[in-house]
């Protein structure tokens, strides 16, 4: 996805929360908004907000010389998440469409996100996914939410390249992947996670500390952007990107990096900024689970 | 008011949507916050935010050579605005207490404001302030409402400086001039409006369509900014400014530009940003009339 121009005020006010989640002075934090104003000009519209993304936080980072100011929310995020366990799991075996409870709670997790909504309060939001209706999501919140095409894809897919978004999720998606396991024990499960501390994006601590490796292969992009920028990414990763069966992509950073892809992908995710739901072409809030075949024209690859 | 770091991520979605509104290009809109972005690590936080507001609606007209972009919208919100003015009346004539209920519509009126919301619905506003039963403000959204203190200043000024805000809003001051008139018709009232066109304030020309010459003699402040910053004013403003007995101060801008003001001033309007909220020590949406005696340390004059 290219950078909308409402984007450029977000990219100062994420900046702001980044700087004062270091504890930085007022003084520091205006040195932050400098830095970036002075980063704008030279900035492309053509360029993926993660793109920017990567900027804003390695300016806060080089300045504040704070490496991972988001280290104990997601110590936070992963803990908590991984107290309700038990409770995800129970809904999935209850519902009639274990895989469908699980799609939709690796979505639900997705509000675990401080890119967007810096002051998040994760266990409130945790409480709401667990007090839905054990039904699914209600029917008008999913507006794009292609399960058939996702159902036929898995069925099919013998190597699944999944790439996570944040800490915290990371139990969601260790939900999602142990349906498919349980569906299909022989599925090769790849999960992608980023390279260097990047706002409270998952790393691979992180995705160990919530149990993925017991199911799935963990590997790093190499992008320290949030989202997963091919032309940041390791020759490693790429191979895998290119020769996977499947690729299940979390998150809203992921969408903006990968949506003009030139490769098929499912994109689950929360559309939770209003530029995205009209890039999407759907509401605040939506329910998405969006399939891109990659043969659009494309700007990225 | 001094700038909130807070203010720069609004400073930019201002900028963007003043660009729009002159139907400026998409490169010239990225243009115009490259222009912003480059002039902000010279402003100083100790500056109120219309001295950025001044540069913001500057820079947009310089760059899209188009002077009064919101000309139309000032003329649409004078029409609608009048074109309630007897509703307004009677809601003041049935009242026990015409004048509370003039001061209440005089700060209702201070919705039209395209500073704080662009996509503002003229419209759906005023019919919503005609809808408001008819009793005066519900008292919880009155935090700050110095009602009795205003009534006291009121009963023993003689001159009275009134600062306008906004195209529209002039209606709603007009209702409440002509109930100070209507109480005591020796008041010398003089309204001040902006020298230039700055996004919907109002302008000598918005006074005098919305009739305000019937009772109150009309001037300029000299201030282009989108409040009445004291070192951009005439000689002239700034003497009636001192020597008259009472101001009365309309809007978010003015109190941005002379909440530290060495003089007494009451302030009229509704806290529409929750930066001036946070500041002001009330809630987003309140309705506020509050005394400043001048008497506090001041970096203004």
């Amino acid at each position: 996805m290219k950078t909308y121009l409402d984007c450029i005020p977000c990219f100062f006010k994420q900046a702001l929360e980044a700087a004062r989640m270091t504890g930085a002075s007022e003084k520091t934090q205006k040195r932050i908004l400098n830095e970036l104003a002075k980063a704008l000009p030279n900035f492309s519209l053509a360029s993926s907000p993660p793109e920017m993304g990567r900027v804003i936080y390695g300016l806060v980072r080089k300045i504040t010389k704070k490496g991972d100011p988001y280290i104990s929310i997601k110590k936070k995020s992963n803990k908590l998440a991984l107290s309700i366990y038990d409770k995800l799991k129970t809904k999935v075996r209850c519902f009639h469409d274990g895989l469908l409870m699980a799609v939709e709670l690796a979505i639900a997790g997705n509000i675990i996100d401080y890119g967007v909504k810096n002051s998040l309060d994760v266990n409130a939001e945790i409480t709401k996914i667990l007090n839905k209706e054990d039904k699914s999501i209600k029917k008008e919140s999913r507006a794009i939410f292609d399960y058939p095409g996702f159902k036929t894809a898995l069925k099919k897919a013998k190597t699944i390249l999944y790439l996570a978004d944040n800490a915290g999720e990371v139990v969601f998606d260790r939900i999602l992947i142990e349906e498919i396991k349980r569906l299909d024990e022989e599925k090769e499960i790849i999960y992608a996670v980023k390279e260097k501390p990047i706002i409270n994006d998952a790393l691979a601590e992180d995705a160990l500390v919530c149990g993925i490796e017991k199911q799935a292969k963990i590997i790093s992009s190499g992008s320290d952007a949030p989202g997963t920028v091919l032309s940041l990414c390791t020759k490693e990763f790429l191979k895998v990107y290119k020769k996977a069966d499947m690729v299940i992509s979390k998150g809203q950073g992921n969408f903006e990096a990968l949506s003009k892809a030139k490769r098929p992908i499912f994109f689950l995710f929360m559309a939770k900024c209003p530029v995205i739901a009209q890039d999407v072409g759907c509401r605040l809030g939506d329910v998405i689970l969006f399939y891109n075949d990659g043969k659009q024209l494309t700007e990225d690859s």
